[in-house]
Parts: structure tokens; C-alpha cells; sequence
């Protein structure tokens, strides 16, 4: 049971927006921009960081919604298991492991990214808003993740009710999603 | 030195605001709704929940800059200090003492809010709106905390540097602070 009273048909970070609408405004701005607007990492690529940032948490509602949304926008049901046993094994770009590891990194603690780590980035092709960008939606996701379990909302246990909503919040993106309404 | 090109005036998170201005309104809006829009809990105490939260994250820039903060709007320059060492014998009122106990643990992860650390905050007169704004400002500093550690961005060592400061970003919130320029 959440620890305040929400709406209750609406879960995970969703009932969190609506009881609280103007800070919900500037949230799903953010997230909206950042994970939607132009940039040079792909929308699957983002939705990965959001994914093992999500994970390294253990926020279950995150996870699993954002697991869906890159699935489908990786085009690839495999990546996100793969990167989420093992970052060095998955078959991405070295750029994006390089990526990854800096934002599992910030998912812990910011003061974790080593030189060295950014060193890889760079190395690997990785530009300086690209690394922004990812120190940027980890250090988002760890707001949303604590949002979400610090206030225990309640997430479906069903993994296809996030799969069955993922198309619609790839379209959609996230300024006006209302997807579990 | 930061691990990207930022302005090398400009300490913290304002230079990555700078960095990326359509990501960085969003995040001021949040943060002026939340530190100083209208709320049950005085300004003083939200800056003193994001102190605690920072120093938990061991973020110097942003426990220095808050903690001058909340000793200006506590008007009292004693209870952050107090605070840090130990929640429970700081001489604050025991709903307080519940609320920054509950940011407490959603700096670390949000799962670690307990039903029992809920009901005591209920206990001691916190409405829901306390406490969801309690949880929320806990998760946005863990939030600003990895932006700016995760980047590396430069803090001034001068306690006083952010001393000096604080009356001008309480008079002026959080939209067009420029304070460091």
C-alpha cells in the first residue's frame, strides 16, 4: 500500500505525477527532452541507461516499464537482459558499454565515474554531450526510482502490462502520458 | 577538473546548467516549485532536508551551498550541523525529526522507507503532503547530487564563498540564479 493516498488505478511514478501537478509538470519536461528530444544517442540507446540505472536500484515499476520501451525501440528483446547480467558480454558498441558503465556508476554515486572511465567514453567516440547525457537521465532515474519506492506505489506484477503500453509511450513520449489511465 | 568543457566560472551544477539550458529549465522550475513554492514545510526546512540528503551523498558543493542556505532561513546556524551528527538530538520539533529520518532513507534508496518511519511521521501532525514533497526533495537532491559529482564540476573550499551568497539565493530562488557568475 503506498504510504500516501493516491489514486489508486494509477501506478508506479504515474499517480505521483497527478498528485502533485506542478511539480509533475517540470518532471515529464525533463524526461521528455532528455530522452525523446534530438541527440546523437538513439531512443533505445537512452532507455538503456534508464534500464540499468532502474535495475542497480531495484525499483521494479522503472525497470520494468523502461525494459519495455527499450526492447521494442532497440528493436532487440535480448540487450537489455544481457547488459543487465553483464556490460562487457553484450553486444552493443563499445561506446555504449563505455556509456553504461559511467551511468551504473552515477546510479550509485556520481563521485564513482573515474577518469578513466570517461577517458574509455572519449576514446570509444563518445562526445562530451553524450556523456553529459548520460551522467544527466542516471542521475534522473535515481530521482524517479526513489520517487517511486520511497512513496511505495504499486506496480503491476504482469510484465506484459508494460509491454502492451510500450508501444503507446514510444509514440506518445512522456510530456502527456497518461498510459495506465 | 570536470570531465567535459564547462564554463570555468561557473561551480557546480549552475555550470551544468549552462552547459545544457533546455534541460536546465526544467530542473529549475522543479526545484523553485518544491525549495520555495507555497508549503506547510518553512523554507528553512526543505533546505535543511536537502543539506541532509547531500551530505549523505557526501556532494560538497551542494552541502555547502544548502547548508548556508538553511542556517540563513532557520536563522540558526547550529541545527545542520546538529543534524549531520545525529537526527534524533537535534533540537528540532519530532515531526521534523520523522521527515528528514524518511529523506534519510531516500537518499540512500527508497525502499528503505519504512511503514514505521511513515506512521511515526504521521503520528507527530506530518500530512501526506509533507511527507510526498519530503520524499520528493530527498529524491531530486540524489538527483543534482550525481549531476554535479558524476561530472566532476569544480566546488569552491571556501565555506565562505557559499556564506556570502546564500541571501541572494534566498531572496531570489532557483529560476534565474546566476549567483556564481
Amino acid at each position: 500500500m503506498p504510504h500516501i493516498e493516491l489514486e489508486s488505478h494509477l501506478p508506479g511514478i504515474t499517480g505521483l505525477l497527478e498528485y502533485r501537478k506542478d511539480t509533475g509538470q517540470p518532471i515529464r519536461e525533463l524526461t521528455q527532452i532528455l530522452m525523446r528530444g534530438p541527440s546523437t544517442l538513439s531512443e533505445g540507446e537512452r532507455e538503456l541507461i534508464a534500464t540499468i540505472v532502474s535495475h542497480g536500484n531495484q525499483c521494479r515499476f522503472c525497470t520494468t516499464a523502461h525494459t519495455a520501451a527499450a526492447d521494442l525501440l532497440l528493436g532487440d528483446k535480448t540487450t537489455t537482459q544481457k547488459m543487465k547480467d553483464d556490460i562487457e558480454s553484450t553486444p552493443v558498441s563499445e561506446k555504449m558499454k563505455a556509456l553504461i558503465t559511467i551511468g551504473a556508476a552515477v546510479g550509485k554515486n556520481g563521485k564513482l565515474v573515474t577518469p578513466e572511465m570517461v577517458t574509455r567514453a572519449k576514446t570509444e567516440g563518445a562526445t562530451d554531450a553524450e556523456i553529459h547525457d548520460t551522467v544527466l537521465i542516471a542521475a534522473a532515474f535515481c530521482m524517479f526510482n526513489r520517487y517511486v519506492d520511497g512513496l511505495a506505489t504499486w506496480a503491476p506484477d504482469n510484465r506484459q502490462f508494460y509491454v502492451n503500453r510500450a508501444p503507446q509511450r514510444a509514440e506518445e513520449g512522456y510530456i502527456d502520458f497518461d498510459l495506465y489511465k
